[in-house]
């Protein structure tokens, strides 16, 4: 099959391997797919991924030893976990000790043909949500994951740190959910674009601190220190950006301000796919091109432009 | 009146101007006072702090506008608030924005014959808790402000980091609370003796993975990069050194594993005082010396001794 394979440097191969379903697996046809910053990361080196990444799809089941899914429209939950660890049983799979993540660890991804993955992972999707909305289903229960993990009130000042495609997807999950964010960035245009969605924008450099919940979606090391700046004493910081490595900080104000920050990574598919079939929320605004796989490299290449939004790949 | 001076360097001075109270404030008499990390590291520059250190301490009400303070026996929370700002009105004046902060910020300290402090401040003792007892006061409400702030449940298995002063009052204050933390050092004799207090003790070095909570108490800034190592997937860490200045730190494993980080500082006396006068915890197991004031100097070189709990100085 054609594929697009990071194995130090991003390519398209036209004789890459079908993907073979194990027991309880089920092979889909990629219908469309996204990139996110971390496929960009990847090809920087990140987890040290080598094969076929992408993680955000959605597609048409092929082959399966599950009826009920045969043929069907789907999305998928990206941690293939081992299902019998203490994480597991707790339902927390997604962090699976010995998990393999879709285009990011030890499973071939989402920008080829096909891919394999559990058939637990699959989830049928109504007809009412379109390809081109349901293709941000993994980003946005990304983002709804904070509602599991975060006690947000309704009277809390929200800043979102970083106008970028993961801090708007957590600014548009935040207005689903009836919260009013101010998303803060550096790009005007973006800011301009958010602001015409509806969303409260404001320049990072004009911030004034004193919120209650600040939400990391930087993508940058310096996205913790002006969270930090930025937020109230006892108030949370959610760090969603992984891209925090190895920089010097200075945490102390962490603990004199009595500063919570949440870790917040993927999330659960189903409340992302109702508020995608409810129409509470149409992400495909976000949407800033359409490569064929062929054009896999120009793709990323047009991701990586700090002026876009979200790039998609059709297969 | 006699006073231990901070001001780029550690001297006693026999002339230091006596405190001159403010309305609704009180003149204390300090009858002993403790050293903690947080003074060492003001001798070290924290803070930038001029003055005189100390903020642990009991003594007894010399001179007062409060009839109901006059010649009583008291503790008192170190930190002077505004009474009118936000966080004041929502009862977090520890986290008023000018405050003044006992011995630390812009206030005068307990290494001295008499302090001043508003009245709201100070707290009377019961007379069941002996000097020796009512001085761990301030750091066992320090410990105490962990249930404040993080939702522990009875199952949980919490590791405490740093076998110091600060870990062993975490842990004590734990164990008040029906707790039974493990407290995890490099110091073979200090776990020694806290193991001999009824304390689970392990050496860091063999720390087994996957605490539900960890409680930082090293004053390292590798305690939290160790916290991180050694918490579960959607665990807690609970940061309560401010000695994480400036070190390089790899946060990724926070966002990927969604750790939770709670700083945590000061706390509220009132559990403290309770837990003390119902005689949960006695601390007086960890007093490893004292000095009078006016070998105060000496009295900061034993507490620097990495083998000794606590140093008091009795003015």
């Amino acid at each position: 099959m054609r594929a697009l394979v990071f194995d130090g440097r991003l390519h398209l191969r036209t004789d890459y391997p079908d993907p073979v379903p194990m027991p309880c697996e089920s092979i889909v046809k990629v219908s469309l797919a996204g990139i996110c910053g971390t496929d960009l990361e990847i090809t920087r080196g990140y987890m040290e991924y080598r094969g076929v990444p992408g993680h955000e799809f959605v597609g048409r089941v092929v082959q399966s030893d599950s009826g009920a899914l045969t043929n069907g429209r789907v999305v998928g939950e990206i941690n293939a976990a081992c299902g019998k660890c203490n994480s597991c049983i707790d339902g927390m799979g997604r962090h699976c000790a010995t998990r393999a993540v879709l285009g990011i660890l030890g499973r071939d991804g989402a920008f080829a043909e096909y891919l394999r993955l559990p058939n637990a992972n699959l989830i049928p999707l109504p007809d009412a949500i379109a390809d081109e909305s349901a293709v941000f289903t993994e980003p946005f229960a990304a983002a709804f994951e904070i509602f599991d993990q975060a006690p947000l009130r309704r009277t809390d000042r929200i800043a979102v740190l970083g106008d970028g495609r993961l801090g708007a997807m957590v600014a548009l999950a935040l207005r689903c959910e009836q919260f009013a964010p101010v998303v803060a960035g550096h790009h005007p245009e973006k800011l301009k674009r958010l602001a015409a969605l509806g969303l409260q924008t404001e320049s990072a450099d004009d911030l004034v601190p004193g919120y209650d919940v600040v939400i990391d979606c930087t993508g940058h090391s310096e996205g913790l220190a002006l969270a930090i700046a930025t937020v109230r004493p006892r108030g949370m910081i959610i760090l969603k950006s992984t891209a925090a490595a190895g920089a010097a900080m200075n945490l102390a104000p962490v603990v004199i301000n009595e500063i919570t920050i949440v870790g917040s990574r993927c999330g659960r598919f189903r409340p992302a796919i109702d508020a995608l079939a409810a129409n509470k929320c149409d992400p495909r605004a976000l949407i800033d091109g359409e490569f064929s796989l062929d054009d896999g490299v120009a793709a990323f290449a047009a991701a990586a432009d700090k002026s876009k939004f979200k790039i998609l790949i059709r297969p």
